[in-house]
């Protein structure tokens, strides 16, 4: 694979206006988008206008002048098209860490009822120990609070750990590390054949790869605004239920925006109909412009869909940018670097990790190389059991395969020079 | 009082020249800021600046560069300074209804582990029956999943209310209809007679009236950004807890950001030492930096407290507005509204409220009415036990008194010209 390949599948590309739409600094190749997303250019105007006109000229009449109440609805409702959910089933609220707090709890409440008896039956939340962190900090903090066992195991492991004894079965559809995608909907149907739910996390899915949570039946889901949502750092992250359950269970944080009626102001919780109720304190709304403005820039990409489903350019591009990345590592680094995320397609997200070959300390330094040379992924530290690994992640909507050619070409060359090793690259960072 | 009293009133106001820090519409008075803090001139370009440089340029790499891990406690450190507490006692993050369960849980997990067996001792939160409705949604929540019972009560049934049943004393410090303030270092003490912990909800403090959380030996505090600290509709929030509990206990909203060690990406999670627990997820960080420009705003004061004490300046205006208003009301609408809000000065927030002596509906109106002409102040419905208010929020830092005159001459005029009997102000808004 050649440079003109690359500049080839460039001109082919039918995405590839898309990245006018947002704001990359200048000498930068961003592979971190599935860290932080890049900025779109509608964002600095439209929430520069909430600033100047919704907050400082109408005030407190902007909350039915400028909709602010239905903010959370409407950014949901634009989230369920590129997730496979219908209108009215997401709302945009919250963190990711709070929102899975809310289904998790929500889904073990659903199992207490049905089983209510302390039988040793039904009381295992099952995860992965390659989990991202926070995920499993939750359902640590919900197992210990709700008399749950919080059950580690290997993704190969699954189908042996499923049994009757799982209430819920909670997993990160992508994986941050390795970016290995699990297949949801044969996941969920062995999950409900022995009667456990299932939670979703779709931090590194959403905007990423193709979802679609109603046709494979999952339970509850959570997610990520300012990944591959682009909706700025830190962005509303948002939750979705099935209708099946939206209205049935209630989650503890039981503020005012998820009452039935919540200006009545009654003493009382009544919780609003459907995923509503998922909603707890007032939101930051200027938060919630700039992911507005994250998530058109993701719908930007349907009109290229041509029926073939949600994401489904998005997709096929990000299929295209991994592969190549994956066959110009293998081409030009000879043997440095084991491939961590799978080669398959469908068990791929749109990242790719890697790990050193010779089992060396590198991985961070080379990572930090990379970055002075304007070339952003990330590293993620390993353990015993899983190997440091340098991280790129692929956005489709603003990276094109000459950058792809290009981040290789600086990997090469920071291989070559041996820049890894230069003293500045190894000093640890405060945020990694 | 006389217009001209009203004016010498401004020209001696050492704060007056603090309006000019911030964004008003022409033509409006703003009686709101109890509920939505106007706009510092500051925040558009800092918030501007955020988005493109932070965001658009920095990207991930702002993490470090811009400091954004450590925003919650650098904006923490400022609210201390308004709320009696010390550097390092308190963290902006979430919305005030998360961090209150975040508290509450803290607190009654702290009485479980002193009272493990179920004997029943210590399993009441006790507040009132007025609090704001939301505190009370979580407090119902937390107090059904714990096995405690919520018991409310009028404030004037506090004293006898407080018993040895009690585990949690749970209190607004400012009413949010009444205005009313509670004595907070007494009561703390008289809770903690009864072997009681204290949770304060400051959000109608914050910015408006001296707040020694620290002097005043409190267990537990939780404030709102988006109000007297004008940090941007639904800015993020605060939470307090007092040292000798920070390190304590652990709240269940356990996300990576309140982990020990938050980089070493662990699958066990390990609480931060002191407050930085209560953390949880990603915060929104444009969100806090609008936060920041609010805080600011209110500290700009702080040159004016003449060794007064933290809040003084501004305590003394919000008084003699609130009394001026209170005057001007009697003065000039003749018998036609009670004062909800205490006349004692030290029972009294930085907001009045009125009701209507004759019984009837009309608040609702007159607050639309009043809001037509550009004085926006808020309606609350009441029930069998509270009558329907008109509320007005004055805000020392951008209110002036010749301000609240032009205020009751437009209430004069509502109710002379029965302006509020008008059928477009008798409609209900989607949001009141």
């Amino acid at each position: 694979m050649t440079l003109d390949d690359c500049r080839r599948l460039d001109a082919e590309d039918p995405l590839a206006a898309l990245r006018d739409r947002f704001m990359l600094p200048e000498g930068v190749i961003y592979l971190d988008g599935n860290s932080l997303g890049v900025l779109p250019k509608t964002a600095p105007a439209r929430i520069a206008e909430v600033v100047a006109k919704e907050w400082g000229e109408g005030l407190i009449r902007s909350w039915n002048s400028a909709g602010w109440f239905d903010l959370p609805q409407r950014l949901g409702d634009k989230v369920a098209r590129l997730v496979g959910a219908a209108p009215g089933e997401v709302v945009c609220t919250d963190s990711t860490s709070i929102n899975l707090y809310k289904v998790l709890f929500a889904a073990l409440s659903q199992v207490l009822l049905a089983t209510p008896d302390a039988s040793p039956q039904r009381r295992v939340v099952l995860s992965e120990r390659s989990n991202f962190p926070t995920d499993l900090y939750i359902a640590e903090s919900i197992c210990r609070e709700r008399g749950f066992t919080l059950r580690l195991i290997e993704a190969d492991e699954l189908p042996a750990a499923l049994d009757q004894q799982v209430a819920v079965l909670m997993l990160t559809h992508v994986n941050y590390r390795t970016g290995a995608m699990h297949d949801m909907k044969a996941v969920t149907a062995a999950a409900h054949a022995v009667g456990a739910l299932t939670v979703w996390d779709l931090a590194h899915s959403a905007g990423a790869v193709p979802v679609a949570l109603n046709d494979s039946e999952a339970d509850f889901a959570i997610g990520c605004g300012y990944k591959y949502l682009n909706g700025g750092p830190g962005a509303p992250a948002f939750v979705w239920v099935h209708t099946r359950h939206a209205g049935q269970f209630t989650q503890p944080l039981s503020g005012w925006w998820g009452h039935a009626a919540p200006f009545e102001f009654t003493p009382h919780y009544r919780p609003a109909p459907g995923v509503a109720r998922y909603l707890c304190g007032t939101q930051p709304i200027i938060a919630l412009a700039g992911l507005e403005c994250g998530l058109d820039s993701v719908l930007a990409a349907e009109p290229f869909d041509a029926g073939q489903g949600p994401m489904a350019a998005l997709r096929a591009k990000s299929l295209a940018l991994t592969d190549t990345f994956i066959t110009l590592v293998e081409q030009r680094c000879a043997g440095r670097f084991a491939l961590v995320t799978p080669r398959e397609h469908a068990r791929r997200g749109s990242q790719v990790c890697l790990a050193l070959n010779d089992g060396g300390p590198g991985a961070y330094a080379m990572v930090q190389a990379l970055i002075a040379r304007g070339v952003i992924g990330d590293f993620r530290a390993g353990d015993a059991q899983m190997p440091d690994i340098l991280r790129f992640g692929f956005t489709p909507l603003y990276l094109g395969f000459e950058d792809v050619w290009n981040a290789v070409e600086h990997l090469v060359q920071v291989l070559d020079r041996e820049e890894w090793k230069r003293p500045e690259f190894n000093q640890k960072l405060a945020v990694t």
